[in-house]
């Protein structure tokens, strides 16, 4: 249950309904989940989160499933149930392959052991690294 | 400086320097960085992380680029200063480009707003993202 | 479902009664939440956690509204379920307005957000920030 | 060292350009931190960062020096140094006392505290406060 | 609800079922919790985070109640429900102490808070820390 | 650097002087970290954290050593410079001998990596782990 009210379409104002049409024609279904009910109590907040998301999410120089296996690393480092959940269901509509997932899963499993040993050990960062990084933007 | 001393390849024992040599021959380059010397005070902890960490980051289903962004963006939402300087040098030595890597930093940012968000208003998790991760399986 | 036993007034030995009693007296309700019974099967953590929180949360140069609020965003970035939900309430019960949760809200997600590309990119502290604080301190 | 080349104005397009000047502009200063001079390798990035932060962070319901705390409260919890720096240097310059910055210290720590005592014995949510806010809301 | 099914023996593949019969051997118990029937969804993944965590967890220069506590430590400070109540439950089955359970809670605490203070303030790590360390590695 | 003055001794008002007297007293040891330097700025604080630290970490049912390895799993996983090359000084000061610290990383590791995972498959709690712990606890 979340701390606030979740806003059907029917209660919505304009704002928001702008808002939900958007999302049922850019998704292509009618079917709009709680995460943007939940925002609708604040609607400048719901237009701006939303319309940064289609612009961040659509494909570019990165597909669309591999930004949503990346939006569900960070999402399961900072242990979000919602995101993990929504995202996992995205990426599989998106055409996320069972083996992708495998792979997705043992890469983060390794990502979260090794940011522990790193942290644990505090090793100090190669400079061969610092520089390769200045050389890759051609300093 | 890191709460262990870092272990060079003249001083190491016959098991660390088996997994240096081995760290040489996949990588193609004589260099060994930071991590894997400090691993290297505990031998068996060396040569596990070393085994999984090339089986896993290896190409396969998801190719080597995408893994590396997977755990650059773990890392990033663990705040490992070691791990997403290590990882954002490997991921661009392997042909992330500029483009990719501005899409990869807008996706962990809107990743982390959409988390602080999702868990602030404690939104629940919709019924249909559940079935269609069973119907995902074949249930 | 808790790790422990949610211990009852009736069930409670004189320490915790005690607590208890002041815990009554000072929010001036009956009502004990969960994290209390929970926290008093150690008697001396109950005591010390409800005294500090007592001092600490009370309105002193930042008002307690604000402390909600404070108190809230750290929750939200380290995922606390109860801690989101029970503070909420709290802070609506002290008086936050629908709309000073709402700009609660946004400056939480700016700040994960920022947080996950200042992270992301290393971006080195500025000096000028350095010196400015020491100023502040009248070095 | 960042993962990225700083952008300094004089070798900046004309979108980056804009965004500077308009940074200079609200702020009063010629002074650009490093935050801004790293996401201005992505101008896309940048413009809506910078558009985002300026609109939640002027003062609203929450003045401005509550939402600097906020913020630093958030970047505390995900271990950002940057972000701990840039906003306690913020906080100061709009008027946070160091009484305020005292007690910011406190409530931060008593959350961080507390936020571990209710993860590591999973307290249930009360129903009452989940009732509480839903009547908050005129359900 | 899981992200996957759950596996359960007599649908699983030869390689899932040798893993689950050397569970079962190790433990002593026919019981299969559900961190590896969701695993199971992925063998070679299932098979390494087990033969890891039999290695790791068996007693050695720590004991395995304290090496329980550690891991209880971790999943608390990450916010994983399931981790907390399984290695809670596993500490408890080793024999773990109600009273030393209530002082691992109070240094979870004390940890979680004094992190928020370290990070709060960016206290720079003493000279002398760095030193002894080195030393203790007899340099 | 800090986000505020670090006080010595020679500059310190009577309340912090008795809180670094009795620092020296119980440490036997006329250092004083940079911790305390920096919590002195407010005097109450540093009163607080210094007193419930001196009774949280002294040995009780869990031994001063085991105290520290549970102090640095919390910091690691919370990314705490500091607190991570603080309490790794004190564990080894205290007598953790480099068995048990190769011991404590691989535990670290395990816990982090398993983390990963039963976020990222979100594994629901199985029903024995929550009736075992009530037993555990006499119901």
């Amino acid at each position: 249950m979340s701390t606030v009210k979740l806003v059907e379409y029917d209660e919505a104002g304009a704002e928001v309904k702008a808002v939900y049409d958007d999302i049922r024609r850019v998704r292509k279904t009618d079917f709009i989940n709680n995460f943007w009910k939940a925002l609708a109590n604040h609607p400048d907040l719901l237009e701006r989160v939303w319309s940064t998301g289609k612009e961040v999410m659509a494909p570019g120089e990165i597909d669309a499933v591999t930004k949503e296996m990346i939006y569900i690393a960070v999402s399961v480092a900072n242990a979000c149930e919602y995101c993990v959940h929504s995202h996992t269901a995205s990426a599989f509509a998106k055409g996320m392959s069972d083996g992708q997932y495998g792979e997705l899963l043992a890469v983060i499993a390794l990502a979260q052991q090794n940011n522990g040993l790193a942290s644990g050990m505090q090793v100090p960062v190669d400079q061969v690294f610092l520089k390769e990084e200045s050389q890759e933007q051609g300093e």
